[in-house]
């Protein structure tokens, strides 16, 4: 893939640590930074993330065809707005790094019709709690997976060169349709994050719990609570967005995840000769599925 | 506190930690471990975590009275039924590690009645995945809370020299009755560990999601699954102990928790223009408990 001029398109912690990568690929690459704020913009003069930056007001009509490769680093809902006005020819390969994919796709597939098309979606997988270019690292996509979703008419070609691309910067990469990447993040990374914060906020509700909290100056929590609540409130305004593309999957697991606690709940009967064989049965069958789901063996 | 002779009465990582760290305070302690297993006896004596080992087959009656500070690390349910044969006089001191309190503080004041006594019931906040007398390690105490939870008969001057003994150790203490200890517990420890297991086992039973996982090597979840999964099915006879011990508790927060987030998924019903601010109220106000809660601000 050529990167001699690169724009990336919304430039927070993911779009700056892809400029820092690219930077590492291809040290000639000359690299355009599209932001929303005056203050993204002076964050990335002052980290050096891009050679020229602009913001969203001082940008006009961008003239997509003059770039080798333009990377989409906003949230979903903006660049649903963007697509129907992307160029339908020219040499341009255009990926986002949108965290769900139907809408994304499905936005793709309407503007290009049957025309074949640079447009390849991708996603990779590595969140951090942290945000804005500031916290910009170049090894964010080390080891890490990218999931690669390709429009209808989307050219194999450009599937392979995004492909390699994201390869060459050390991610792994997996296809997926949009159908089973949206339904699968919503198991593995979007019902968690919502988990996580609802258990704080139910800890948080109880008076007993705070009142034991606020009696001492260190935290009466152990690992198991940190753990569980990491991820608990982080990045309100990306999650809202996240949580409206994906709705259905995201509603589907969480009624799967109530009727599974639901069941459990209704072993304690208050009765000491409680069922130990069914709670083993569902803590083994979690063991097992953990190491499943991790690769762990 | 005298620590010349040491009965430790159950015997796995947490006896075999305090151990370790009672020689690291006492090296002239005498330590004698009682276990169930032929197997951890082996490993006793094999990682010299006790002078004298032996197993309940080899122990008939008990002379407690024999020891200076007797420590029982047994599951609450073992313990309930040592706690009627303990003596009514002596200078021994009793502490255990349960990590619920109501059942164990209620046998303790019913099996003394109106006699001052040396019984003190004690909880070490130090989970770990590992388990067993091999997993041992000095300073698993080490700046970590123990709850100290007094029966209504227990010697003021018994729990200041029980407090100064864990803190010698390098524990934190707090003192806790029994019901504060047993409802924040549930919220704090025991719902993070039934919902991490039940997490894991939505993503399991859901076919697309096992379909991705079992199409690469590498492991498609990032650090949010990773974290939130941790301690999911982990020992599951010791949690089931607890389970049982605190059914009612934690059935409320198992409540509270369905009830938050039938309210979250609520708010998803589709509509593209779903609300943002009741989303963004639930993450900050997630963001805020989780600092007060961990003590971070």
């Amino acid at each position: 893939m050529k990167l001699n001029r690169v724009l990336i398109y919304g430039m927070g912690l993911m779009g700056g640590s892809l400029s820092l990568a690219i930077r590492e690929l291809d040290p000639k690459a000359e690299i355009i930074a599209v932001v929303r704020s005056e203050k993204s913009k002076e964050s990335i003069q002052k980290k050096k993330l891009a050679d020229l930056v602009y913001t969203l007001a001082e940008t006009k009509n961008v003239n997509w065809n003059g770039y080798d490769f333009v990377v989409f680093s906003t949230p979903v809902a903006s660049l649903l707005e963007i697509i129907p006005s992307l160029p339908k020819s020219g040499e341009t390969i255009f990926i986002d790094l949108g965290s769900t994919k139907q809408t994304i796709i499905d936005a793709v597939d309407l503007h290009f019709g049957d025309k074949e098309h640079n447009y390849i979606s991708t996603h990779p997988i590595c969140g951090s709690e942290q945000a804005g270019p500031e916290a910009s690292i170049p090894n964010l996509y080390q080891d890490k997976l990218c999931i690669l979703t390709k429009p209808k008419r989307g050219s194999e070609k450009t599937l392979e060169l995004v492909k390699q691309f994201w390869e060459n910067i050390g991610s792994w990469t997996i296809n997926m349709d949009a159908k089973s990447h949206d339904e699968t993040l919503a198991y593995v990374s979007h019902l968690p994050h919502v988990v996580s914060t609802i258990l704080v906020n139910v800890a948080g509700n109880n008076k007993t719990t705070m009142e034991q909290v606020s009696s001492i100056a260190k935290p009466i929590t152990g690992g198991g609570f940190r753990d569980m609540s990491r991820i608990a409130g982080s990045n309100a305004e990306m999650w809202t967005s996240i949580f409206k593309e994906n709705q259905y999957f995201l509603q589907n697991s969480i009624d799967e995840f109530i009727k599974q606690l639901t069941e459990f709940r209704n072993l304690l009967d208050g009765n000491s000769e409680l069922d130990d064989s069914k709670i083993h049965s569902i803590w083994d069958l979690a063991l097992k599925q953990k190491e499943t789901i991790q690769k762990t063996k």
